[in-house]
């Protein structure tokens, strides 16, 4: 069903999920004409604070998401956890689902995503589907220890990730988790992130690839592009993404995480949705992952791609020391205030999430021309918003309050 | 009274007026944490479609102002229409109105400015304020006819506007509207605005000066920074406009809406807002018009003004053709498939309004270096928004729909 908002005569898209990323797409939404209808679970849910069209209902409730659809053009996710069974049956009540279930099972299972990487032929560490200790022994005899036990499905941030250096630990985790993936812990140069978005006609249109630097399983900080990545494998990363898109039929935003390894790239796990290492295209790329998803699931031409500086740096503001219990130091607008003082430049996006240690609490994003120092700049205000430090090399000088003039820039 | 938001420990802005300029402040309201309150005469309105928190009421009824105010860190607003004594009231019981209404009676009321401006010695046309035929033609026989009479309260895109080249007009006039302002017919090379962004702290910031091309009064685009403007007279602008801003208090965005004459400039009128003269700074500007508005508002640090791209150019979408009853051509929403395609690097702002011939229905914004290539883009772009009508120089390519692949940029 193709319907329009009688109101405006565009689109209406609805987001299944509440949390930033629907709340940024809102954001891109309301440029396109449109406001997005968002399945929350909770009124207090980051995208609920923020947008006029809310359901309220839990996304594993065919009944909730039969509200949340009625009368849409689409429906989109926040996140991977909805049941395949009621995305069928949306589409069987006729509605358009983007990305599809036969898509979207590739990024809710890991085990499906390996099968249907392995194949496509497509570079990714080696792996076994393993439900007894036996299988799990054999595989490390071949790829030596410690491997890596996933749950397929659920995991994310680091969740459901096991890395096991001897038999000991296997037994257990089989027993709780039940049949595990186990892969070859891959010999990391680092990690990166290639997106695309891919509309049903078939268009796609791809970013730089990107660094991501994670701490603790959780990504930290993207730089764009990634440094010093060599053209050729930056096509080979890009060229990837697209063949992944096209052979799983994906519609929206796709992101290919990838381990970059000293013989190539090999696939990690996807994500059908915007993702965290694609914040930067907001002010990075002249269009935002945000807004291309919108037009990817509606079936628009895709934007442009291009950045709009050389560098682009995001850091996560993960929630630390601010974020405990026994925090006395200045609270949010404070620390809010300071960080607007002090980096001028540094593009701020606060969720409204209640503050918890180690939850994504928000992101900052600056540009430039030398990638050390944009990432230092933006590294140094996530961190002055998450634990109240200073970093030296960013002191505050004595007037930050003091009246400044900021002349814009003359045109020479 | 300096509330916060409970749920994020962010502040609430309110802001009176639900049209565009409401929802492009919504949306940079998200990035930073909050979430705009709007005060909406009707639920359709631009930014009551989009915002979550929506108070329907009047702007002229205290009442409604009070509802919209309660728990408000902060009230400002999406015109000027809301009387004195409502905004003193308000200050009255406590809350926070940025601009106060000592400042914003200057944008209310062009005799209020021009006597301001007066006493100031800033550069403004000859004027007079009259209420008899005579002391028309008495101005007139000073400054030469025709002479421009405006009505002091009430006018905007061109409305209460009008230029008499006799004595015949003025008697009709006076009768209507009493008192009225008459002013010389400035000799304009061209129309300039000079935007501002100040605090109650005193802290300013200044974008650089555009050029504003207004067609039958209103509105139609902006080229940033004007094109070929002598330094020194942006700087003469620039100054120009912190004085003002200074001078009566400003808090929030000034917009000092300027005559270019062979001699200098002059001073049309005040904004107190965001305005369509800073529109093009969403993607032009490292900080937004209504980023900053909320910024200052706030009495938060101001954020950078420097541009993002050598030229920007806004080109507002005035209802046209296709906004006509008899209208047979592509609907919006086809229209809007075809802009994307055709214009993947212009960027779209719908306001989601009902359509009617000659309201502002949205805008559009190219980046570029060369002013009369981004300028033609801009133009056209808009023109087929409104007019279905695509510029030959634009003509639509036979594989538009066709496959493309799209590269991002490499990093080399």
């Amino acid at each position: 069903m193709d319907s329009l908002d009688p109101r405006t005569g565009l689109p209406v898209v609805v987001m299944i999920g509440g949390g930033q990323l629907a709340r940024m797409t809102h954001q891109a939404a309301v440029a396109l004409g449109q406001s997005l209808r968002v399945l929350a679970a909770d009124a207090h849910d980051s995208a609920a604070l923020v947008a006029a069209d809310v359901v309220l209902g839990d996304h594993r409730d065919l009944d909730a998401l039969r509200r949340a659809a009625d009368g849409a053009t689409v429906l989109t996710f926040d996140h991977e956890h909805v049941p395949t069974e009621h995305l069928r049956a949306l589409e069987a009540d006729g509605h358009r689902v983007a990305p599809g279930p036969a898509a979207l099972v590739h990024a809710q299972d890991k085990l499906v995503l390996r099968r249907a990487l392995a194949e496509a032929g497509e570079p990714q560490p080696a792996w076994a589907e393993v439900s007894t200790v036996h299988a799990v022994t054999a595989f490390a005899d071949d790829v030596g220890w410690p491997v890596v036990l996933k749950t397929p499905r659920g995991g994310y941030d680091g969740k459901g990730v096991f890395v096991v250096d001897g038999p000991d630990r296997v037994a257990p985790l089989l027993e709780q988790h039940g049949t595990l993936l186990v892969e070859e812990r891959v010999e990391l140069v680092r990690e990166l992130s290639a997106q695309v978005a891919r509309s049903p006609f078939g268009q796609v249109a791809v970013w730089p690839v990107v660094e991501t630097v994670q701490i603790g399983g959780v990504c930290a900080e993207v730089l764009a592009p990634a440094p010093g990545l060599r053209d050729e494998l930056a096509t080979t990363a890009q060229e990837l993404a697209i063949r992944i898109a096209d052979r799983l039929g994906v519609v929206g935003m796709l992101a290919v995480e990838l381990f970059e390894t000293a013989d190539g790239v090999l696939v990690n796990e996807l994500a059908m949705r915007p993702h965290n290492s694609g914040h930067w295209t907001i002010e990075g790329s002249r269009t935002s992952q945000f807004e291309q998803h919108l037009r990817a699931v509606l079936d628009y031409p895709l934007g442009s791609t291009a950045m709009t500086a050389p560098v682009a740096v995001m850091a996560n503001v993960l929630g630390g020391a601010a974020a405990d219990e026994s925090w006395a130091g200045p609270a949010l607008d404070e620390r809010v205030h300071h960080f607007m003082a002090h980096w001028p430049d540094v593009k701020l996006h606060w969720y409204g999430k209640g503050q918890r240690p180690g939850r994504k609490l928000g992101h900052v994003t600056a540009l430039g021309t030398d990638v050390a120092e944009v990432r230092a700049r933006a590294v140094a205000a996530a961190r002055y918003l998450a634990d109240g430090v200073i970093d030296p090399a960013f002191a505050f000088a004595e007037d930050h309050h003091g009246r400044h003039e900021q002349r814009g820039a003359r045109h020479e």
